[in-house]
């Protein structure tokens, strides 16, 4: 892999200074090269590749230097190739998508994006795991420890918990090192994403009421996925505006799993998510208590130094709102924070895209992560 | 009836002259009534209350003073209350819609709206018929008067061919003493009332070579009816624009077969038709060659003489343009038009609300001419 | 307008009744009427009749019965019939608008509608009260009674002090009475009118923590009103969700105005508004901690008891949840609560359209009870 | 250079054939680099940045691998950050927007992109000609080559004759050779762009009635730039569709121009554009009668070789349809054709994407030209 570091030193700024201070150089390289046949780019195959999240994360490795979409497959009637499915692919990628042939896809891939809904992923995962695949799911299979947890808000009995105590949450700007050294990681949910990284520094510092939280959630529309409901209907959604599963949603015990974590302490936030008539984009506005009178300016602080390192989590400056427009097609977290200093409260306003940063584009950066790869390549 | 006559004589303007020009009126009415027990109101029924047109037909005769909705049905897994499936009906109407029963459709009825898919209606409509119903079906099925066609275009052989030669086509502005009369009314599709009323003013004038009849027409979504497709699906539609069935459109034999009445000679127009990101609404921009020049002033004269009885069809003066907007939620029929000297050529724009003038308040209307009410009435 | 009454009692229930069981009736009636000249239909001006609101206002009151237009204005370039201006009211209405005359207003007008931006009211109601006109004013200039807060949420000083200390909030709901024998209506803001009649019921009842109100709130655009900014750009608003003016919008104080008076005390209710794209509608979460555990069956029963005379406030059952289609283009203003009991936490979801109950409809609603209309008129 | 190309030739299917069939390789590179100082890197500036092109045009150019965007200006209350404009360029740009300072961009620049409105272009232009830039002219001032027209259409005189008779109209598939001699480059408009595409194969094999030509187009918002006017606030296009300037926009001299030049006689095609409640994306459907039969295979296999070479024009394969969907964010024009037999009438629905073949991308397209990039450098 030396000669794309190689590039990627030559694209730095430091580059561009070199050459401004000479007229001329010189530059010897010699490479020397041992591969096996092939090895050398990933060969990555995306289970689920007709959903939202799968055509996504197709459109983010095919920009990725160092990967070659090797298989893919979806639940479908009739084999056909992925560029007849989505035309904008013509000329970039020209694989046959059909359903899924388990031999197949471990000879010709690495590693494996489930893209695909829970209840599937705990019955292929396995099977890749076995076959010493890396895996990255995409769905809830992975993402709760508790199995009566899962039973409870998925409906069914959890049919691998073997593979469930190996996994690991896939939320890099948390646990980056559990990623480096993972077989099976489980992708975040788009709500938790945006819930868990806007109130990490705020739990972590212990500054808030951990009772006292309030996710009100809003999300476009492709949150929902790719399937025929008239739930989803343009003219059901377009001009209208609903409130829906108040405190009952899915990921609200996946949000307080990992709320609890870093609290040290049980939480049940109240959730209530909302669906608004676009295509992508999840905001947040977060209520939480603070434990004692803090300045908007300290807080902004606080949060500023947790992400000091992080590229793909912006703390706006004081004043300065989020909006999913800013995050759009991009891998980003932007936060914004606001103090009401005589209620004590502090109101967090976090955007991300749904199907980036809430699903595709965060599965190719834990991929980026357990592959070695530089974190945003691909990405940026 | 005589009452609400008085009622809306009161209503005019002229009433309030009388009242401006005295102090003191009294007024002396005596009214008798002769009626057979509930015969004053019409029973109205509506099969297929669930789609739009069927639910946009409900809300239109729920203000319709001389109507009482007195059964409805549709295609439905569990008997519902039709004010918690549409919940802005609560408190207007209680019926509870359960699946088709002829039997009681028949008692509770003098007219009934058949709002189904075709193929439906020409199985339930000979029986209302044989019942001595007053049937007003929107759907295909008693529109083309070739069954070849009919077959050609939509599948499959027709059913009814005895009805189908008493079936009004209920266009009211062409065919309105007909309608008077009939028993059987074919409400006609959206694309075609718009292209229709378009063309008819030149057309019957013969000023146009129907060789060269281009209609490029553009429709909001619920166009399509409220089917579970992922074609329709939010995030396929929003932000994205089609063509589709590109002169393969079904509703082209309807178009033709009354364009070619109109000019009295075969005609076969070209028609593309585009999905728009919207809810409601058709525009068509309809391009046709002069038989010779013609100034705009002239044609535009002619439409305006063409319609100046019509209440539902406005001819816009020079310059203005027809949109979406302005006939939204209304009977209306805009019509604007441009003339090319130079090309010989008359563009004509014409805008209806595909749900209204394109389907149910167009199917009041019909039920108004029937019935001898008022044509306007619950349609203002 | 005895008249009237007698049209509105013939087109009851009752009245189908009686002629459902007799097959003859005669009836007899004397109306003796006794009017000044034009008197009978009121004379009804309409300043700002180019907004949002105030089209929306003309859109209502052409439906009205006892209703005439007979002026309107607006600040116009150059005098234009209100018809050309929005060509949807073509045939309906034939004024021209014109720049405010104001003695002409006075002559032909016995209620006025000021549909303007806040400070332009406060220098023309004073005006039209002196001349004795009823004023139903929709700018927030009578709604603050406290003349500071007015300055510094408005940022000038208010001039009209006199008869701010007459204006009755126009909240049909909480302050029907005075508005009876208002000379002067502050018709409510649209996120206030949301905010107060879905916390009304608890406030009044004392079940509330009255420091945990957390108001977060979403709007379609036209809550803006029109005019040329590049913010409501279209393509700054389509596909992007923000929040704005977090915890510092100007409709705040006239909030915590009246939940002060509902709970007999000083409330400051957080208040976070989000902007939507989509035209109309207005969606309420709010969060508030109960005083003691209550069961959501007992708060729902408070909730249906407080509005069970109320035509247009509509508690919705265990479960369902308001949204903004329900009450498109009506006066409701629909509402649904859910419990979360382990967190003593109350969330109350409540729907208004904007433009209707959140501005021109509640404004008609005022107009028809300070005039002893049926408070339904023009409305259903 | 040569490393780039490198880079480039490594990033090829061909290297990864290579190394799959070898175990080890050994490379040895010897580069010789003669520079200015910092000349290796392309010095761009941008003049209008804050438009919808602009962002666009930096958009592009930020992941361009050979340009550094040196100089952004634009007409501006007060210099800001671009960062702070647009947001999303936080971390990837921090030039300070502000007013033109011509001799500061002329000092840091090789290359301007021109992105303002017609009239001000042919006042800057001439300036930056002079001091030996290369300039690519995004508004319409140098796209007409008749003064008069130009007069005509955009109601003043031309003020920089001059230059015009150099200017190289950027379309690439059409004058890809001259454009790599310009010193000006004049940008297609977006109508004009898919319009020329569309109808070029047709008109070069001289197979269809010139006279005959209608173009109906539809485009999303952007189209129009980013100005305050009330035509294009949310709610007024928003569930709206219109046609507007009807056989009278600016962009048909533009398009009659070079449609004549193809087909090397003068032609004045009929132009009718609407406009559609979305973003971005430009459908243009083409009416053209055939001089004689032809069958769509033949005329298929006509575009298909028209455009053989050519990586951004995709023409579909039969019974295919474009939809602005494909092209999103992308610089490709995408067409298919349907024939129809027994009018001898061919049908051409072309789809771009209006910020980016319409403007951005293709300038961009052009920039690599005229500099000798590859031509797909930062477009892919």
């Amino acid at each position: 892999m030396k000669i794309w570091r190689f590039y990627l030193y030559f694209s730095t700024k430091n580059y561009v200074d070199l050459v401004r201070k000479y007229d001329i150089i010189i530059i010897l390289n010699i490479f020397f090269w041992s591969t096996k046949k092939g090895s050398n780019m990933l060969n990555v195959g995306v289970v689920g590749a007709t959903g939202y999240t799968g055509e996504k994360i197709l459109d983010i490795l095919l920009k990725h230097p160092q990967v070659r979409i090797s298989y893919i497959c979806a639940k479908i009637d009739k084999a056909q190739k992925i560029s007849e499915i989505f035309p904008r692919f013509a000329g970039k990628i020209d694989l046959v998508c059909d359903n899924l042939d388990v031999e197949k896809a471990i000879k010709s891939c690495d590693l494996i994006f489930l893209a695909v809904p829970h209840k599937i992923s705990m019955e292929i995962a396995p099977i890749f795991l076995k076959a010493n695949k890396v895996v990255i799911d995409l769905s809830a299979d992975y993402r709760l420890k508790n199995t009566e947890e899962y039973k409870t808000w998925y409906g069914l009995a959890h049919k691998d918990k073997k593979n469930l105590g190996i996994a690991v949450y896939g939320l890099p700007e948390l646990y980056r090192e559990r990623i480096k050294k993972a077989k099976l990681i489980a992708n975040p949910g788009c709500y938790p994403t945006a819930a868990i990284l806007a109130l990490a520094p705020a739990l972590t510092a212990g500054i808030v009421d951990t009772n006292s939280i309030i996710i009100d959630a809003k999300s476009g529309v492709t949150g929902a996925g790719r399937k025929a409901s008239l739930d989803f209907f343009f003219s059901e959604i377009n001009e209208n505006l609903k409130a829906y599963k108040i405190n009952e949603h899915q990921h609200m015990p996946e949000i307080n799993q990992f709320l609890s974590i870093l609290a040290s302490k049980k939480i049940n936030a109240v959730f209530v998510p909302h669906l608004i008539p676009m295509n992508r984009g999840i905001l947040e506005t977060i209520y939480v208590k603070l434990n004692k009178v803090k300045s908007e300016k300290d807080i902004l602080a606080l949060y500023k130094r947790f992400y000091k390192t992080e590229k793909f989590v912006r703390v706006y400056d004081a004043g300065q709102v989020p909006q999913t427009r800013n995050v759009f097609d991009a891998n980003y977290c932007d936060i914004g924070i606001k103090v009401d200093k005589n209620k004590k409260l502090l109101i967090i306003v976090a955007a991300i895209d749904n199907l980036m940063k809430g699903a595709a584009s965060q599965a190719v950066q834990n991929m980026n992560i357990v592959c070695g790869f530089k974190e945003d390549t691909g990405l940026k």
